[in-house]
């Protein structure tokens, strides 16, 4: 993959809109996440509002369930009621719609692919779409209404992908860097990997959408596209791997074993 | 899931074999693993026997690669050459093989389901049987050659199932308690997640056979039986949940997704 990534020409990547790219800061390093707004637009602007409020800063990160999820946001912490939203789970396929089709079956979703960087899936009628939780996936959190998320309360998806909470809440993003960050966080004492003790979990130093970071402060990212023939090209790699390590090539790749590659763009990132 | 548990007979669970199962001891805690001799015999006795001659205690965890797996063992540090063994990726399938089938499709594999609580695949002729690679597996490292494995190097998968592995590595069990002592651990610095410099890594306080530690040292284990109708109620309820929470049943669950529940028998386990 690394040779296949050296022969890419720069037209291959792009960089994340820094309007639509969250740091979250802890005192381990910085984690960047690409926010979704094609897919859950009015939880990414309540998410932008949020971090633009310093809502997330200082919370703790409350929630780490090994294989599963890290979770962090309570407004009550903050004295503050913030507004239910809709659920966003899918939305219309429209002309505009990117889509580059993944051909391996799936079993959550008639069809599974790509769009613009995110694991995505549709309906065999190619109706509607949705986004796929995978390893670092950003969701909402919710009650059992399912129009009472908020953005107030974030998840990271740390294991094997969830499927089953596609379309059952709103993707609102994914990590694209950093990740380590929030997977290697100790698992909390409860159940659920709530954390339940007063001196577990670590605090969120800083929630910050990145336009309103100083340029020289950014993390300077390139992903890479996947509406491109370099990235065809990367999966069936993955499908059948050439390398001479491999003895039985598996002839198949699931949506979320597909990697995403994110390059820094410059020498030296801060954070 | 919980509910379903409660309503368990003692026939629905088995008490893994002490001799089958291993203590990983760090300083964070216990990793308990249950070995597979019936796929890999000969990598487990040979894993047995350098558990017995202390091979492992000492060892650094020298990898930790977010996503994919956590590596530990060098016959170097010890001063000492391991055989190599033959592969064992597959084995034939004898009448006497337990299998139950997994109704669902899967990429990987013509036919998957679990033997004595193992993820496990099988061919479309019924005649070789492997266990698939999921959160937790434990695998056996070997170079290029397939026949270069020995059980001095071991690995143990800490992300989303690398399926891909499948067929082209010896399993040798898989972790049935205390995984968040691997998955939690630092990422390493260096390419494929090993730790470059010399402060990086935990050390193995020691790895044993249960069988060869104190009964009351022992951690008193029950795994869920996945021959039982009571397993089959399992993974339906997992595959449509039925709690309303969920919007949008998924209809399908993928292998490396159904739980394998693990419980501790006795009320103070040690570790």
């Amino acid at each position: 993959m690394g040779e296949l990534l050296a022969r890419s020409a720069p037209d291959d990547w792009r960089t994340p809109d820094a309007a639509n790219t969250l740091y979250l800061q802890l005192d381990s390093g910085r984690v960047v996440i690409e926010l979704a707004p094609d897919f859950a637009p009015h939880h990414v602007a309540a998410i932008r509002a949020l971090a633009r409020s310093h809502y997330y800063d200082g919370q703790k990160i409350g929630r780490v369930q090994d294989n599963f999820v890290v979770q962090w946001g309570d407004p009550a912490t903050k004295g503050i009621t913030v507004p239910a939203l809709a659920g966003e789970f899918s939305r219309p396929i429209t002309a505009a719609s990117s889509f580059t089709v993944l051909p391996d079956a799936d079993g959550y979703a008639p069809v599974v692919g790509f769009t613009n960087g995110f694991p995505a899936a549709r309906d065999a009628q190619g109706k509607t779409t949705w986004l796929a939780h995978c390893y670092g996936t950003l969701g909402v959190g919710r009650d059992i209404d399912a129009n009472s998320g908020s953005g107030a309360e974030l998840y990271v998806v740390i294991g094997h992908a969830p499927r089953q909470l596609d379309r059952n809440g709103t993707v609102a993003g994914r990590v694209v860097y950093g990740m380590e960050h929030l997977a290697a966080l100790p698992r909390g004492s409860g159940p659920l990997g709530f954390h339940e003790k007063p001196d577990e979990g670590v605090t969120i130093r800083s929630l910050r959408v990145a336009a309103d970071v100083a340029a020289t402060e950014r993390t300077p990212l390139e992903v890479l596209r996947t509406d491109t023939p370099l990235f065809a090209q990367l999966v069936e790699l993955r499908r059948n791997r050439a390398d001479e390590w491999y003895k039985v090539p598996a002839g198949y790749i699931d949506l979320c074993n597909v990697p995403l590659p994110v390059r820094v763009s410059a020498p030296t990132p801060p954070g």
